[in-house]
């Protein structure tokens, strides 16, 4: 415990916040030592504080920390935002004006110039865009749920092939809509065909992930890109269609080793939350399905599969990532991992 | 009901065959009269043969019919075929040979050169290929429940813009896999991204549906399909997000002109089953829903909305219909109403 | 339309009171002319302050009324309340001491001594009781949704062989909370095993209801009671396994007739809105079930199965009723049909 | 590995055995060395011979087993059985002829008269009615899933209280039903208030389980039971709604210490499926839930809740365990833990 990196955790209430929570209680590098919340949770037992929802049991310890407000006077240096948009903006440039390391699951600053929007195994090469901040500390972002599955499996073919087009219809599992969400009413029975703001995140967030970093500035990648956005009834697992049209043509078994042997640095720097496979393929017709594979590599691998020929674009292949764990606290810790194994954090620590 | 025109119902204890004797129960033209099943169940009185599991009581007079074996010593002459495919492509033939009129659910005979496959608003023009047909009698085809939803939506664009390319991702209900169908253990808390044959049938049914009746032959429409189909855990409402490239370029208030003023013969005809508008559109952002509107119309108006421009495509929006109704049998008792209003019943009766 | 009775709706925005608007948008004695909501809504057109999710289209008429305040200014004698509990007492009483006849759903008076809680089947006989109110108009509320469907299951025992112990436990659908209500993230794969304030409805209710009148005063009927309320993954309908001790034994074919058998009142009047039979008896092992049964009698009558013999208590069976017709709104029009039928409105109208 | 004990599976390929697979698949103690399952399977590599749906993948060295016929010529002696009831119970009789120890979750020889009916928490000391038996070897049965949460639950009363009646309705998952099972048309949006068999298992199951075992014999319990059972829309996790009269009158305050303070010979032998709480005891209303607590105990602790005084019995509350662990193949495995840290598998290892 003692050689810990201590960490802090903002929006700690929260469905984000609460899954932070779940995959750091064990973690081998980090210690929750602080949470932060809204003025109403402050100053409570964040056991008292919260309605924890999640599937295992809160730890006993963290159960017990008194929430504080979400101002920077934390003593931990790392922190991870669980905040919703509507206040995370300024509470993030708060703590980065102040020392902290920011990594963050809000969409507030992942557009800013020189913010870098992080999917390790996608573009752990634009970290060194947070030279540009100019604040003492820095904030660094998570994408969308959504984008992170997404772009995890066009990584490979852009790699290898080049992106020119891609299509993308989503079913997306309803705690991506956090607590309490979407009622059960309007999903028993039922989908809903439109999900606020999310279309033109994916449209968007791919670009810059994409994107080359060049002179300490990213340039968006070119790629013409489409998005159609659906609710489903699945508690956690984001499914997509994703049709692909890419500048080197090539062929189908071409595609599957591309898939199948990614690999990217975070499994060559063995990082804790890095899967083995950050992408597993699969050669059964009706996988990969939510809940049998939303799991798997502890929620960090994305599956792919159902790749075929298309009549309209190069490819088409189903994609599935798990929008709590991959797509959002998981992917972030990963980063914050990434952060410590590349050295970065070594002058605040 | 003495002059109502008797039928028959072949397949009468599967799912199909309950929701053509649910629809067919107080109409006002066709009074079933004669069930046919398989051998295990003919002799037995319907009410004991079917495991009824519709949400409308089952009548008692037809409760009480004896179930027959599918040989053609029918009385009506009218007979709709809820058959399964296995059974259903040669059972069909020896009515058709004896002089019946088969409207039929089944895929076997959709793709005979000498065969409509019909959508009374789309391709009503199509029924005179029948007097191709060298049977005493005749086989008319109703297409795969998505391609129904779809085809309805597309027609009103193909006339008025052309269709260039059309890209369909579906997100089908259950009960278009039939009773027992799938598990439940398979779709709660899930989505199967795959439904064997499917996908083949949505590329390839549009094309003749779509196309030109000639010097009695369908010459096939040329447009580029592409189709994804899954299996989502809805009770009924297939939802299907569309892209189109349309020949002529339009403004998106025009194409919402063309969905929301659409109209065919069966509304002219004031067909007893055809719904006042064959398309309803919405403008709100999270409709149409499957449990919301898959009804209207009484289940045979296809709902359309979230029409937006596209970057891949030129426009994308979301169409629902209902699989059992206007995708099977309510669709199949609209091909028979418009037979008998066309007078092709005329010789027969 | 000019014979119709006009009539209003306080709480019109909610689910109860959509309903209301479903169930009377084509009555036949009934007119829904002014709509109360809270001040928020008020001013705006009816369509536009509400969130319909009625899953038949909202009428048009009704769409384009103008929300009123909450104020008992209506022109309309006659008011259905589905307002909200924390509102609903000091509202209701207003609309009654300026003499309209308020039939609620709203739990507040359910116990005041001098006004009834009436199922139209069981306490008719309870109505004069209004007679001891001493405003202008008067009160009389429809009791719980789930107390419903079980008091209508045991009316026919109570009549038949005297009640002495009833247990139930409840497995009761989404709806019965309202909406937005409960988040689908607790309810997808899951049961919630409590209910806030729904026992010590069922306990109590059915002793009022049960209960005779005498003397102007209802004497709670002496029935040992204990209930245990379940929330289930069902959009609509609540399925209750009832066990009861009974004062005259008798057999299992004795019980089912007096099921069976069943009729009262409402039946005789051939009220609009009662059930031809208001407890249908399923023999099949498997039934009643929500899914299937629960809109049978449109949503009016009671389904009972499943009866044997029981080792604690004398036997035991299953009850299914729909929560927002038969529980709710339906059984609230059904006494306002009961209260024109017998009389009660001949002189506010 | 090369002194674990190796154990072979029969029914390896269905619901059950899969889950034995995954159970044991890094068991410290045992390990899986024959797969034994239907002439259909025998000759094939495990896994193309089945349909794996468990979420964690299937081990590949266990994959690669190839399946044996379910004849009595396994290597080990140690025989998991998964089996269908409608072959179990001459199978399982002749592996335990040739002097295998069968550890069964089939009911075909539960009632056996020198057949033990264990749960290792609650009737550890029923297991020497096995020397009753006069085969070379032995068979030892595992409950009924819904009778197993119950008993756990009932045991620490039975013990300080005595129990006279027992009444108790249950909601169960649809795992409890096998691959495929029930259909998901039979489920969505709807309860099954009927499961064949169930009510009757459950009504005399527990009689034996918490009978005494005296000169050799079990002598059932005098307890009077009743039992209804319902299928719910939930995976995995029975949720029951238990109420008891105990033979001393006590408090709810000791109810709870006796619930909480539970524990048994599993815990003291500290077996490794032994879970630290065989149960834990909620004190908030909303708990336990089906799948937030399922899993709790990795699936082996039982939960109990809404503990409160009754009008009709003393007490009613809410047990929730997971039907597929600790009321199948955990359960199993838990006893044959039991089995070796008694040395009763000395003689044949």
């Amino acid at each position: 415990m003692e050689n810990k990196i201590s960490v802090g955790i903002l929006g700690a209430t929260g469905s984000v916040g609460q899954k932070f929570i779940e995959l750091l209680t064990n973690h081998p590098w980090f210690e929750i030592t602080e949470l932060g919340a809204s003025d109403r949770s402050a100053g409570k037992k964040y056991s008292e504080a919260t309605n924890w929802n999640m599937s295992t049991p809160l730890d006993e310890r963290i159960g017990s920390l008194i929430v504080k407000k979400c101002n920077p006077n934390f003593e931990s240096k790392i922190i991870f935002s669980g905040m919703d948009a509507s206040v995370a903006g300024e509470i993030e440039e708060n703590f980065a004006k102040e020392g902290y390391f920011v990594i963050s699951n809000a969409r507030n600053h992942r557009f800013d110039k020189d913010v870098p929007l992080i999917i390790p195994e996608a573009n752990h090469d634009h970290l060194p865009l947070i030279k540009k901040q100019n604040w003492k500390g820095a904030i660094i972002t998570n994408p969308n749920c959504s984008t992170i599955g997404l772009v995890l499996a066009l990584k490979p073919l852009a790699d290898s092939f080049g992106l020119e087009k891609v299509n993308v219809v989503t079913m997306q599992a309803i705690s991506g809509g956090g607590y309490p969400g979407i009622p059960s009413m309007d999903m028993l029975d039922n989908v809903v065909p439109f999900i606020g703001g999310e279309e033109a995140k994916m449209e968007s967030e791919p670009l810059k992930i994409l994107g080359d970093y060049h002179d300490n500035e990213i340039i968006n990648a070119k790629i013409k890109l489409s998005a159609q956005c659906n609710r489903v009834h699945v508690l956690d697992g984001h499914l997509e269609c994703v049709q692909v049209s890419l500048k080197t043509k090539t062929t189908l078994e071409e595609v599957k080793s591309a898939f199948s042997n990614f690999t990217s640095l975070p499994q060559e720097l063995n990082l804790p939350s890095a899967p083995k496979n950050p992408i597993l393929y699969f050669e059964e017709d009706q996988y990969p399905q939510p809940r049998i594979h939303r799991n798997l590599g502890n929620g960090m691998s994305v599956s792919v599969g159902r790749l075929r020929e298309d009549s309209l674009f190069d490819f088409k292949f189903v994609v599935l990532s798990h929008n709590t764990i991959r797509g959002a606290a998981g992917g972030t810790i990963l980063i914050a991992e990434l952060l410590k194994a590349q050295n970065y954090l070594d002058g605040i620590l």
